[in-house]
């Protein structure tokens, strides 16, 4: 039997119509619509691509979009001044620095830089903390995760006591996504294994997992014979595993073999169309999160 | 065979001799001593003996030492104040304000008007997201997980590639050494689970466990049965089962049944005498390593 195909491309056209409508409630209420910076250094072709299809996004649900690009050799200076300018602006809610940024600029000390309160990629130390810290302290999650939460909920996946398996243990999916499900409370309180290189022994884990997601940066690292049958399967990898002779473009790949993943899981994700199209999703979650915020806080 | 038994007083006099000895190194170099506030609202017994022996541990360590007690019913306001000027005050390196507080003051809020930079408890969100990113990031671990970790290394331990099994998922011990010890680098690169009251099948969890981390508050939770042969127990329960007859004083007592366990575990912390000794000990050396900092930052 197949799996079901958790589409990613589908739930981010259910989300961004739920974002649009609330949008407009915002705009006939308020008079005002979210607001997002996004800031490009350089012309990193990847990069570009992505602040494009963000730009896209935003202007697409009616949100007051800037596009504040700078030259690869603005000072770090001049762009930590750039950030103040916004963190300052009433117009706007979200503050998005596209990364990564050219060596001489020291990254940590731009997301440091950012209020807290735009920080809508959810990369700030503070919005770490409160995601740690659970419940009503919680601002913005980091938005990778918080894809892949919101694929698993709106999958119908049964997480309450769950076990979850992650593979990986970078800042912006294995960390926060590991802390984000054990914690109390609906689309979560499972019990968690975040494993990485220095796990003993990774088919063993993963043969546990209820939900197994995976963000390792390794194609094909999942075997299929790892997948407990009848498993979600969340794919978080994006690897380019060649060109198309035909279109020229990157073949992506996920960490999971999926053709014979989706024989044996009962929920998978794809590669592409499967978390990616979530993460600039939740990006514009919370930028229309923010807006309502700042629009309370002035009531 | 009998476990060996991790002790927690034995290693705090460890740690406070290493500490007493950098603070004369520090008056020596630089004609000055780590400096710590401690601040408590009312009479609360429990707090006042706590209290009590942090500024004792202080003084015996040669700190500036400087105890702000406040009556029951200071306002939330005049408390703010109150931490505003010792974050403004350069003798002070470390501010340290009792838990928990009478239910008119916002705990969560007094907690994050203490300066990230003098926040030696390491309960501010900033700090707690600083955790999670790891490495040049990390300024002050929480006191408690702080400890574990420590009693964990100096027993000889072996962390990399460990399976630890964390029972209880509370802000000030379960999650954050979750994460510590999931985190790359020595002392860590365990791989970790973290379990809890939804989990389903805490026996199965616990037995997997070379290092079985118990913070549940639940005396006897964990069985003997459940422990692993050879594995190194943590034990950071500290309950009151009752009174003793003759002294008049509580009777403690751990999350794991400790006669039983220790003929089984490799390594165990006792309850008294383990984990909890090492929390004031760690609240010292995050004030000396706050000295250390603040005087880099002025030269």
């Amino acid at each position: 039997m197949s799996a079901e195909i958790i589409s990613g491309t589908q739930m981010r056209q259910e989300i961004l119509a739920e974002l649009e409508h609330e949008v407009k409630a915002m705009q006939e209420q308020h008079g005002t619509v979210p607001g997002l910076v996004t800031i490009l250094v350089g012309e990193n072709p990847a990069s570009v691509s992505y602040v494009t299809l963000k730009v896209k996004t935003a202007l697409s649900l009616g949100f007051h979009e800037v596009q504040d690009n700078q030259p690869e050799d603005i000072s770090e200076q001049d762009l930590l001044a750039l950030i103040e300018k916004y963190n300052n602006d009433p117009a706007i809610h979200g503050i998005l620095v596209q990364l990564p940024l050219p060596k001489h600029i020291n990254e940590d000390a731009v997301i440091n830089a950012i209020s807290p309160d735009k920080d809508v990629d959810g990369f700030h130390p503070v919005n770490l903390g409160k995601m740690v810290i659970g419940g009503d302290q919680v601002r913005y999650l980091p938005c990778t995760p918080a894809g892949i939460q919101e694929m698993i909920v709106r999958s119908g996946t049964e997480t309450e006591g769950a076990e979850v398996v992650v593979v990986g243990r970078s800042n912006i999916v294995g960390k926060p996504i590991s802390v984000m499900m054990g914690q109390k409370g609906p689309g979560a309180n499972s019990t968690v294994t975040m494993v990485h290189t220095r796990t003993k022994d990774l088919a063993a884990h993963c043969q546990r997992a209820d939900i197994l997601i995976v963000a390792a940066g390794v194609p094909g690292l999942v075997k299929p014979e790892w997948i407990k049958p009848g498993a979600t399967v969340i794919d978080v990898g994006v690897n380019r595993i060649g060109v198309s002779e035909e279109t020229g473009k990157a073949i992506l790949s996920g960490d999971v073999d999926f053709e014979a993943a989706k024989e044996i899981a009962g929920k998978i994700t794809p590669v592409p169309g499967g978390v990616g199209p979530m993460t600039i999703t939740m990006l514009m979650k919370n930028t229309v999160k923010s807006a309502w915020w700042h629009l309370q806080e002035k009531v």
